[in-house]
């Protein structure tokens, strides 16, 4: 019996400062953008159409920002995350370089936290992970936290050690992986919304009305095409008997989901800029409807850009739940069907 | 609350004669063909390998036809049909330019006829939309017709005219989106079926033998991928307690399975020219299967050309019943079984 | 009523030496290896990155080797197996040519054995096939034996001709689609696994641990993209009443499957260069789990190449059954979890 396969780091197995070199890396192409429309159906006119991304300034139609998010999570999986229980949170994820098909993604990660939790069995692995492309050029940044088993409850931990990492990225930060733009060319007919940056204000509520269902074949394909490993989105014989009753759907794929369906309301929001913190709040699976609403957190102008402005959302998807009265929480504690809780920035045209 | 997301056209927001240009400009691409023989397993050559279509005399292999026609109709949902009842019919339907990987499509409609119902609770559209290319050639041209719900009952008709459209499209028309073709060196070995267009006449029956199931996964990434947004193909949630019990199938999907389906018996029915009229008689849901016959009901000389003949046909769809007995109307009434009733124009090389 | 459908031939209609050439020529694209990595989740680094590729001498990702075997069998499916009750065995299975995305596969077979079964009712039909770039060039080259029903079981046998066919593909046959390559600059980090051609030993037996589910949707959205058109993989209405209880599951999609799963264990295997033996020991039907595990049967020199050594590898996969245990054969059965059994030639960096 050979012991060559990976069975993954346990938390013992993480060191503070460690550096990561993730495997395989991926040439994204036009076939996975195709893909990845049908499987999110998403609009936003200049990742569909070449000639509307060059009109306004981009060389063609760019990577959608979250394929690029899950093609570089993806290959931190195997590395990082194996044996996670929980996928915490995320902050400070900026995207900083467009990609375009036929570009080669890569990806490291360096262990920047290490906390273990007080029953002695798990502990939380901070790491900051980056997506290169084929120049070098980091393409993502971008800090995760995730809850990891250890091997041997008896193992000593390995260092302790929490992040300081911001709430909310600055708007100085934002808006590296986005040309600058010839706004008065950014058609809002064609692009399906006639609101700009400046029709939208601080509290702004936005229901996005359409729900989509999510099938098993549609998050395995997805979840595959990533090459992201996590067993437990694709063994139902296993995870039929697990916490979940079945196979758990990759919580990229709600945040894809809700990213598709926000179109209806912020069809001008082209660009995720950054990500301010995200929480997969409750779990997912097959058969369930998403749905999603949005709310405007803030409105900021980009330092030096007058093409585009910043609107930081919050994007909270529900599963088998309208969204017409905003479910958030009740108290201190999140709506049931609330699966979602994301804070990022956008780009729009002003 | 913001007040910004889409809730499409009610029947009194029309006015005959007006123009809209929809939204979504979307490049197609290899991606998307990849796609679309995975969700429907076309077979023939000319489509299928560029060898066979340069030999011919494309410059490359064209988009499927019902590709190009999914992605033009898909863009005018938002505007036309998002608050539809019903989609009645097509007609004076004509591929007018191909399309190649890399082409970005539009769309635009115009309102050419409206009819409030006798019930005052909705009114038919009549539109003829027009999908054009990146350099605006027009690639396809329909009329449509769709029975659309009044936000207000109480509001007044927005006009009333019932435009006359063919019954048949002349084969005058036909074939603008087929290059002149070097007939002699379609090899019919290769595109698997012996039967030129002299070997068919008017009134030959073909039972297409082989059943296709459709899956949820299936419909829903195959309408995503046009960029659809009728919220009834997606929303198990709401769905299920519709009329349908359940996600209703996009009606083009059984026009691509049938035409798909064809392919045996009609493999060198390369290219669908013009659609004469069109009806989808009963609505499919996942789980059921597809079959399909055709009739021919005409063959026609294509004035000026000697390397194609024209055939038209019927080609009607079931769902769960085989069609070696040919089904179709009993007295004047369809066949339960029936769901597609489809009179088309296709090019054969002579 | 027309006769212009394929039946497909039955086994009194071939003849000893009989060559036929397959339908529908097929350009592979970016767009299937998307949507074949999208239904596999293989991550074998010389499939994924152009980059990776090139690093060792490749002129960029070559298609997998799997991919290009579904298209080439698809193409034989009308003509040779449509009447098939079952396909018994593969050998002398060769991967002769790279083929890269823009190529254009066509299939051509030749009837080399044949032999009429006891009952009267069917017989055994062995081919040879062959798929063929678009300059002619052979790209693979199998010998294939099929049960196939009689129409008539009057008819006299056809012929009666057992071909002798190798065991195994002898290691100076290896490697004709591999290229010779710069080992030295083979990354074992970006590619996932440490372990190279020398840490393998015979009689190393791998777990390949992850078990993935199949549903409906994705086996047959594969086999459609292969142009497959054996209707038992397609038709619920038929096949709920059928043998199997619903659809049968392709084949080669187990085979698929299990190499993206013996990634985890055998990451450096790249190349598949040749099969000396395959058998479906069970039929797969959709939501069963399909594991695998490997032995490493042989490991041998390649005659001229000092870059890359040859592991013969059985690959058992198997449905609901984890294969910490390696489940194979209990006396002379096959334990019933077993649905395949692949003996074939990996090549492996030194």
């Amino acid at each position: 019996v050979s012991g060559k396969t990976n069975s993954g780091n346990f938390f013992e197995d993480f060191k503070l400062g460690q550096k990561i070199q993730h495997a395989t890396p991926r040439t994204v192409t036009l076939g996975d953008v195709a893909l990845y429309n049908g499987l999110f159906g998403s609009r936003f006119a200049v990742q569909s159409a070449d000639t509307f991304a060059q009109r306004i300034g981009y060389p063609r139609s760019p990577i959608d920002d979250l394929l690029v998010f899950h093609m570089v999570f993806g290959k931190t999986v195997p590395d990082i995350s194996l044996n996670a229980v929980a996928n915490l949170g995320y902050a400070d994820f900026r995207f900083l370089k467009a990609v375009y098909p036929g570009d080669t993604l890569n990806a490291a990660s360096e262990v920047i936290g290490l906390k273990e939790n007080s029953n002695g069995k798990t502990g939380i692995v901070y790491v900051r992970s980056r997506g290169f492309d084929q120049t070098g050029a980091t393409v993502l940044d971008y800090a995760r936290w995730v809850m990891v088993r250890k091997r041997d409850e008896k193992a000593p931990a390995p260092g302790e050690h929490v992040p300081e990492l911001p709430k909310v990225v600055d708007p100085a930060q934002l808006g590296a992986a986005c040309p600058s733009l010839d706004a008065k060319t950014y058609d809002t007919e064609l692009a399906g919304s006639p609101h700009r940056f400046g029709n939208y204000a601080k509290g702004d509520k936005i229901d996005h009305v359409v729900g989509m269902t999510v099938e098993d074949a549609e998050h395995m394909i997805a979840t595959r095409l990533y090459q992201n490993t996590a067993r437990v989105h694709f063994d139902h014989f296993t995870e039929s008997k697990g916490r979940f009753g079945g196979r758990l759907i990759y919580g990229g794929h709600a945040i894809s989901l809700a990213r598709a369906l926000s179109f209806n309301g912020l069809g001008n929001a082209f660009h995720i800029a950054a990500i301010n913190g995200g929480r997969h709040v409750a779990p997912l699976t097959a058969g369930l409807t998403v749905f999603a609403w949005s709310e405007v957190l803030d409105a900021a102008d980009v330092p030096g850009r007058s093409d585009v402005g910043a609107l930081r959302l919050r994007t909270v998807a529900t599963k088998d739940k309208p969204c017409d009265d905003f479910p958030y929480k009740i108290g201190n504690e999140y709506d049931p069907a609330v699966i979602l809780d994301l804070d990022y920035w956008v780009l729009m045209p002003r």
